[in-house]
This record gives structure tokens, sequence and C-alpha cells, in this order.
């Protein structure tokens, strides 16, 4: 098999592609996705050890809706690129193996579009939301240069930090973000499955998700960073989080408080909100939602179960948008973090740089 | 019976009490803390128009533990300082009838301790922590002057602002304030009963309480306020508050991103909130906790259904003391909003007054 | 208007349809289950005089989902025939005042399905689930002679009950069933809005629902019964409910006991399940699920937040079919309570209905 | 240390006793019960290879309460007689191991109390609870005499069946039982840390439970049994059980339909159950609580959250008693799963245990 992505990425016919992990929540959150995809189909699934040989339908505890006749009959195979040989992976591997397994896949010239964590600060790695900083996909050339690599490696964002992010590209396009303060609420599905025990989180909170407010600190500010001469220049504001595990299902909530550059009132940022249409780049691409932001004007929205479907778990919502005393303003946000803030995500990467290939792309 | 406070607020015996709002959830929790208690005997019961007249047992939809049979059989009475003759008056009014309602018994005599939010920003009215700011208590004196009531009125706060205050409290104390952003996570017994519907908060989370972040921006600042000359200055910090309904049963969360004037590290604020044990004059009234702030090391406490029992249910649980990026710290404060919150907070300042009058008082 | 079902029921154009109690549960699951059928099309809105004379969209408090624009400008009418002129009806009216509401409309001319208990157990009003005793809609015929109305009434059972009869159905067609007790865990949107308060519900069970015990006892043998000369035989069995609530959003879960008057095994069972379509009237028509009954071999299912949206909402899900060892057989029916419970079954009643007047009906 | 339990077992003193598998769930359970207890000290505690030689307090991962200091600085031990010295053992061991390990403790001479299922159905193990069956305790002579051993087992009932059983007692000494259908609703706690994944059962219903049914199925029987001539006569009596796992935290309830050999109303079924203590030998030991069932009269009670607590936890509460269509009677009882369902029944048979040895004994 052909693993020139240049070559090959091509939306013309479906892409073959490979889950890594495929057994897992972010896993199973790939196969539903890509099982009616435009461009790509599901050709290979690879799992740890225990799974392997297995027919992925016997090997995988399925959580939600119908697993796929087609795709519960492939064999789970190794994580391994001698092994799994599609030009385009998708890896929802834990960051204990993911970092090791991503470059072993990127040096055999697969291009991997990772939700781990290992690989996100990597001065040449992309931290990629398509509608938010597809420039950044461009330091693709520079990790090749560097790291003498055919494939490569794109990462997306922390769950949290994907909604976060989606609600401040707007306002700092626009208007320029100084600061922010970010309160997460966020469900049970983000630590995958079997992921928090009941006992732990009915009826409860939790203020505390390990490395949790670190990723969202950082990744923001490189998020929103600047893509000059091979590198990013983070965004120069400051970020704090405070991470909290609640008991709900899907989707993460984002209370913000945000500093401006410019001053502006509530209806200035609700304007640029409903305006946002996310990076020119991004548009046509077919999982992304339209809008990428949905306003609802509600005193009481965005909810997290009545809002985390929105554009079909891909739009984030934003509402509540009011004054802040301490300057600023004050802003909600939610959105589905295993579709918009994982598998979602890395999808979409995949389709930006595969339209790059092609004539009929964006 | 003699209203003069005065003369007659001893703890050397036990003192009738009058509940008002006696059937609501608040009230209930007024029966349940005063059921047995030290120096407060429940002498009268009294709520709306549908319950007057009625065996208070009858009258109430009992919602937790045991009705004690002593209150049970008494018979509610109308809202009237005509009917109602206890000194000591608890207000569990809603707020769209408290502010009348409560003047006319402290026009009539009576000490009255109320949880509406109706006179708590009044500039004569104290809004009282026992162990917070109990001087603001002689704020009394200048509302009778005032007004020309021989009773008066002393309020509790707003639930969640009653949790950040303790927590902000031995800060203030210690490095001065700056600036609090409060995020908080608020338990559905809040809302009072019925309160909010099962179908908008299972496995969901509403990011609005009406007037909810108002009361906790406002209410702050005057609980940590400075009283000079008859009236409270209240502190000069900025308060920014959002406030979330999130589908626990007691305790309210709230985690605190706070700005000191002086540079300190984490490890100083825990010192400063364990060698706090608040105001010299709460510390021997019986409802008072011991220690006022619980704080725990762990890195995932206070939990909500954990730790919300902390001290009876009186004491304030803190933990997660961090560095801000920001600037300043973070933590998470963590009380039951019920009881500290509202029945226990009103109880313990009738205490502190009453502590007053006695030779044997604090 | 034409008020003549004969002359004007006819699926060639989308019917004119009101909704009565619309700003309800049940009223907004009809307008949701509306909002796109082939067949009907509302085009009134009626409710209490709260909301009467207000525009639908602001009258009502909408719970899930999107209202749809072209329904949330009707202005709400009168519960009242002399106002509300389509020819078919559908009934989301409290049972203390849809009595005589119904009767009014029917006498008027109006077919009304109606989702309340008033009439369900009148002798010549049919009690009707399409898929199951579609020969019932026949005692219309003597409701319109005995009670001189030129419209008619048909309900539909409780929600709990038609999870129920869906389930058995294809057991007393095949085998006979001599007695069922049946145990229920239902969702608190069976309570309406704002129905359960959180308080009362949230991680707790309550083993009581009012009048809903007898309800499924008394509805499911005349749901299961045979229609002789003009009236409904009751089915021969026994049925013993035992009616909780639990904290789930939508989907009554019923535990059945089930005894059969042939030996058989669960092999028989679930032959009999998966073999059944319900009645032969009942499959082309457009809201009929397609298999009414989804039956799962997992040991563990249905489970009622997986498997509550099986055929969108409509159809049963049955799992867990075993011996029992009192005699008979145990087995687990699940169904979504406001679709298949409640509107659903309405919808697809009057289908049944509109299509007996159709050259192109089933 | 003299392992003799004739010898050595008084409740003069405290006796040593040991906790296996202490670091689990119920094993933490067994430390909060016996804290204080009266009669029992807890001198050593053991678990698994991974937290053996660790202090109690480091390799814990407490769940609820505080964890008292002279437990937490135990070291803990290997689950062996030759380490663990105590002649009282209570054992919360997974089934996976508790079989010979308890074995062997038995052997060596200590008198093991075991919440695992591996002996309870052992024709010469008494399958106790003190309150309902005491006089199978003497089912251990018979024990050792077949297995020479100087020690012996005693097991309590699975955590559902034990609740059934409590229920069932008084109505099977007055009026026999014939036939029982019982219906759980378990809480999560019953399947130990970390249990059931939040994201399996948040807003959902199990229902099912490996094994469960079988076991509640088989113990009733055996629990209501009649000891003679050295060995149990199960009831008589068929026993249906439907197993069902739903989101609360403690408690597991049942409802019941119950046939009985001489026919009474729900009132002599009421009388029964109000008037039964317990039998003679349990009413004076330390754990039992007074009442053994608490009948709750209120047409919605028990309810899981809010009588989960009743009598401390030890306490059964029954309600909703009447007539089953099917004949025979309804209700429905509670109980604490992990107090009176495991810990607690162990700790109480012990009581009843080590009161035989001494003359202040029952």
């Amino acid at each position: 098999m052909n693993r020139d992505p240049a070559e090959r990425l091509s939306p013309d016919r479906a892409w073959p592609v490979a889950i890594l992990g495929a057994t897992g929540a972010v896993g199973q959150t790939f196969v539903r996705l890509l099982a009616r995809h435009p461009w790509f189909r599901v050709a290979e699934v690879a799992a740890s050890e225990r799974s392997v040989g297995r027919r992925y339908g016997d090997a995988v505890r399925w959580l939600e809706g119908e697993l796929p006749e087609e795709i519960a009959r492939l064999q789970v195979l190794t994580c391994d690129p001698a092994e799994v040989r599609s030009p385009l992976v998708f890896s929802a591997l834990d960051s204990s193996v993911a970092g090791s397994v991503e470059e072993s896949f990127a040096r055999a010239g697969a291009l991997v579009f990772s939700n781990a964590k290992n690989h996100r600060m990597d001065p040449d790695v992309p931290l990629l939301i398509a509608e938010v900083n597809p420039s950044h996909r461009h330091l693709i050339a520079e990790q090749r240069r560097r790291r003498g690599w055919s494939g490569g490696i794109v990462t997306n964002p922390n769950c949290a930090a994907t909604v976060a992010a989606m609600a401040l590209a707007p306002l700092h396009e626009r208007f320029g973000v100084r600061a922010v303060t970010a309160f997460t609420m966020q469900a049970v599905s983000g630590a995958g499955y079997p992921g928090v025990p009941s006992l732990d989180i009915l009826a409860n909170v939790i203020p505390y998700i390990a490395d949790e407010e670190e990723k969202v600190e950082r990744e923001l500010r490189k998020l929103l960073g600047d893509l000059r001469d091979h590198s990013v220049v983070p965004a120069d504001f400051a970020v704090s989080a405070h991470c909290n595990r609640v008991p709900t299902e899907h989707g993460h909530m984002v209370c913000m408080s945000v500093r401006l550059d410019s001053e502006c009132q509530p209806a200035d940022v609700i304007t640029a909100l409903c305006e946002w249409h996310g990076a020119e780049e991004s548009r046509r691409l077919p999982s992304a939602p339209r809008p990428p932001i949905v306003y609802r004007a509600e005193p009481d929205r965005p909810q997290t179960r009545r809002d985390v479907w929105a554009g079909g778990g891909m739009s984030v919502t934003v509402g509540r948008v009011r004054s802040d005393p301490s300057g600023g303003i004050k802003l909600v946000a939610l959105g589905h973090n295993t579709y918009r803030g994982a598998a979602g995500c890395s999808i979409l990467n995949a389709e930006l740089l595969v339209a790059d290939q092609s004539p009929a792309g964006a």
C-alpha cells in the first residue's frame, strides 16, 4: 500500500483509514462517526494484545447505538505499522502508549491524527482545530524536515480546551483576548470506559481531573497562537482553569470570564459569535457543523443534556454573554466531549489535510 | 409576653422561638436544627393561609428524617405579630412576602433572623455570619434608632455567598483580598421544594440561577466590609460570580480564583485556613462548628456528597489550594446550603445576639 | 370546515389536526412528532386560559429539541369545539378536565385521540394500540350509535400498560397468557412537567405512582381482550402491577413474570417475539416502527438510556427471556413513555382510522 | 494466641477481630461499623498482595466518612492464618478467593463470618440472620464434626436476599409463605468499588446483575427453612427474583408479591410486621436495631434515599402493604445493602455466637 499522502490522499473515493485503540470509548466514537463518512472507510482496527486476533464485534464492549456490521467483522490488528497499512490513522490510544506508537506510524509514512496528549505541545506538531487554526497544519512540513518522516502527526486538543477555544476564537480574532478564567463541568464520558466509578460521581461533584487544568491552560495558548517561521508563537494571554467532574453523560460545559484588549459590550461579543463561521478552509469539509457556534439567547442556556447534540454533536453552543464586574465579559460554552472534543475533531482535521491534496478541496 | 430582648434574651433557660414559613424546605431545616437546641425551643410555627389552623405535622410535606412529635402537634399560625408572640423569630419566608412581614415583627418588638434577600443590603441591617463579621450586629442599634423599632432584623447571606465568605474571611484578614472570581455548583435543595423539576436537572447542568450571581457579587463585599460610624463600608475588591445548578442533593461548591494584596504561596494560605477559628465572639456558641473550616489536603477534595456533612453540616470544607497562573491562588470551598448556608447560619446569629444579653455569653 | 371524517379523512393530502393541552409535556411531544408528519399538519393548538391568545412559541416552556417555527407562530386557542375546528384532535389534556372537553369535541364531530384516563374503560370507547388490537376501533360505530355523536373518542392506554401490552401481545396470541406480575421502573417524564421534584428523585426510588397500578391492571386486560358483539370481553388473566419511579429521563421498563396457557420454553417465546410484526392493518402506517418489538439477546439488555430510542422511540425492546422458577417465563420490556406510550401511540391510532377511509390505506 | 472460641469468646472485654479483604468497599464498611464496637476491636487487617506491608491508611482508597486513626495505622497483613491470629475473622473477600482462604482460617481455629457466596449453600454451613434464623448457628457443631475443624464458617446471605428475608420472616412465622415474586432495585454500592462504571448507570437502569437472581431464589429458602437433625430443610415455597441495578448510592429495594398459606388481609400483615421483634436471642445484641422492621404507613414509603439509614442502617423499612389482585399481598421492603445486607449482618452474627459463650449473653 502506498503510504505517500501527497499522492494518495484524495476525496475522490473513500480512503482506507485505521483506528488505533479502537475498542475504547474514544475508539468507538471514531467507529460511529466514520461508519457513514463520505471520504473515509474504516479498513483496519487495532487495539491492545487482549483484543488482537478477535473479531472487533466480539472484542469490544459496545457502549452506544448500533455497531455497524461491516466494522464488527473486522479482525483486530496489533498497533504496529508493519501490520496496519492505511495511509490515514486515527489514534485513540491511551497516553501511556500513544507516544512511541504514533511516532512509529508517522515514521512509516502514515498521517496520524491523535487524541493523546503526548505530542500536543511538541513545537513541530500541529495542535489543530480545523475552524480555529487551520494554518497550523503547515507545521507538518517542518515536522517531516526535522524528523525525517514521510508521514506525520497531527493532534487535536484536550476536550475541554477544544470547547473553550471554539468560543474564544471569534473573540480573539475580533477583539484580542487578554486573560481567561475558565471553569469546567465535565461529563463522565470524558474519562473513558470504565472511567469514573458510579460510587464516586452519583449526586456528587469532584473538583479535580488529573492533569486537566494544566492541559487547558497550555493548549489554549498554542491553539490561538500564530504560526510564524515554522513555529507557533503562543497567544499572549494568561489562562487559569478550574476543572470539575459532574454527573452528566456527555458534554463539557465551560464558564469563562474573559478580558479583551478592546473594550466591548455583550452585544458586540454576541455579534462576533453569530458572525463567525470558522476559517475559510474548514467550511466545506463534510464534518464541519454549520454554524460552528450556535448562539442561544435564553437566560438558562446552554444546558448540558439539552444542547450537547447541537450540530450533530459538532457545534459548540454559547450563551449567557454578559458583562463581568471585574471587567470584560462572562459567557458559557458547551460542546460534546467525545464528538467535538475528541474523535470528531480528529476527523475534521483529517478532512482538512485531505482537502489540501485535492483540486476539489476547500 | 415581654418582647424586649434586652431583658428577656438569656441562655439560662430555653427561649421560645417562632418559625415563619415553617412548612417550606428552609422552614423544615429550622425545625430539624432547633429540635434539640440547648438555648431555643420551637414554641410557634407560622405559614401561609393554606396551612393556618392545621396541625404542623399535617400541613407539612416532611422531606427528610423524622419530624419531632412535639413540633408536629403545634398548630400553624398566621405570619402576624399579633398572633405569633415569641421574642425570637426565624424567617424562612419567600422574598415575595418577607419584606413587610419581617418589618411588622421587628416593629412589634421581635428580633427577626431572616434568610430572605429583601433587607440584606439595607444600610442599617446586619448581613451576618457569626464567625466572619460579628461586629456588624451592632448595626441593630442604628436600625432601631432610625426606624423607631424595639425589635430588629438580622439577615444571613445567600447560601453560596456564605460558603465563599467563610473561605475568604481568613485570607482577607491575613493577606487582604483584591479580586475574586467565584464559580458555583449548587445543589437542588437550594431551590426549595418542589423547586427544580427533575426533568430539568437529571444528568444535566443549568448555568443559571435567577438573581444569584448578583447576590454573591454584592453580599460578599458587605460581609467582608468594615463597620465604621454606624455603617458598613464594603470591602474594596471586585467579585465576579458564575452560578450553576448541578444534580446534587445538598451542598454548594464554590471554585475561586483569588487575588491577594500581598504575595503569598499556597502553603501560606493553607496555614491561614487551618489557623482560623472564627471571630472570638462566635467560638463558644452552641451551633458553632469546630473548626469552622475543615482543610482537606487530598487532591480531589472537597466533594459535594462526601464533605457536605462536615461539622454536622456547619463547617465549610476547603481544599485544592494552588497557585493561579493569572496570579493569586485557586481553591475550592464546599458548604451545606440549607444548614451552613441558611437555617444554621440564622440560628448561629441568634445565638450570637442572645449571648450579648447574658453574663454567661461569649 | 367539514367535520365528517368519512368524507374528509384521507391521506391524499395533509390533514389539519389540533392539539389540546399543547403546552404540556405530552402536548409538546405531539408537536415534535407531528412536525414532519406525512399525513397530518398541526393547524391548531389549544391550551388553558393562561395561554389562550398568545403565540404558541411564547406560551410554551419548550423542553426538548427545536420548536418548529411554523408551529411556534400559531395562536393558542381555547379548548372549545366552537373555536378549534380540525376534524382530527389529539388530546394531551389533564384528566381533571379531559372528560367533558373530549366529549364536547366528539359531539361536535371531531375524532378525538386521547391520552387521558377518563374514557379508557368506557365500554363503547376503544382502548387502542394499532399493532395490538386494531379491531377494537370498530367500537366507534357503537359509540356513535349510543351517544348520537358524529365524531368519536379513541383512547390509548397508560404508558406503562402500553409497553407491557406490546410485549405480551405476541405471547397471548400464540400461547395464551394466564397470569402476569408486572414490575415497572418509570422515568420522570411520565409525570409531565414540572412533574417530579428533583429533591424527591435524585439518587432515589419512589415505589409509588398514584393510581398507576390500577391502570396497568385493568387496561392490560381490555387491551388484550376480544371484540364480540359491539363490546370488549376482557382477557381472562390476572394482572398484578408494582409501579416505581426511578431517576431516568425517558423510558418505562417493565419486568414481568408471565404464566402461559401452554407450556413453552424461553426459545419459543423468543421466536414468538421475533416473528411478531403487529396486526396486518398497522404495518404500513407511517408511524409504525419496523419491527414493533426489538429483541435483544445480550444478558443485560434492554437498558433504559441505551434502548429507549429504538425504532425512533416507537419500538418496544424486549430481552432477558428466561424461565421463571414459579412456572412460566420472565422477561424485561422497555419503551419510550411519551413516544410509544403516549403521543406516538395516539398518532398511530389516528393513522389507523384515517387509513380506513382511504383506498390507499392499509 | 488461643484460638478456642469456646474458651476465649466473651463480651467481658473487647475481642480482637480481623478483617480479610479490608481495603474493599465491604471491608471498609466493617472498619466503620467496628470502629466503636462495644465487644470487638479491630486488631488486624488483611488484604491482597498489592496492599500487604503498607499502612492501612495508605493502602486503602477510603470512600466514606472518616477513617479512624487507630485503624489507619495498622499494617496490612496477608490473608493467611499463619499471620492473622484473631479468633474472630470477618471476611469481605471476593468470591474468587474466599472459598479456600476462609476454610484455612476455620481449620486453624478461627470463627469466620463471611460475606462471600462460596460456602452459603454448603449443608453444614449456617446461612444466618440473627433475627431470622438464629437456631441455624448450631450447624457449626455439625460442620466441625464433619470437617474436623476447631473453628468454623458462618455466612450471611446476599444483600438483596437479606432485605427480602427480614420482611418475609414475620409473615412466614405467622401465616406461612407459599410463593414469592421478588423484584429488586439495587444501589451501586452493592457492586463494590470501583464497581459499576458511571457511564453504565447514570440516568439508566440495568435489569441484570450477574448470578444475583439465583442467589436470592436459593438463599431465601434456606434462610426461612427449618433446622432438623443437623441440617436445614429449605422452606417449601417457590421464589422468583428479578434483579435490577438503579442509580442510587446505598439501599436495596425489594417489591414483593407474596402468597400466604392462610388467607389474610393487609391489616393482618401490617400487625405481624409491627409486632415482630426478631428472634429472642437477637434482641439484646449490641448491633440489633430496635425495631428490626420499621413499618411506614405513608403511601409512598419506603424510599431508598430517605429510609436507607433507618435504625442506623440496620433496620429494614417496609411499606405499601396491599392486596395483590392475583391473591396474597404486595409490599415493598428496603434495607441498607452494605450495613444490614453485608458487614452489619456479619457483625450481628458474630455477636450472636459470642453471646452463646457468655453468661451475660442473650
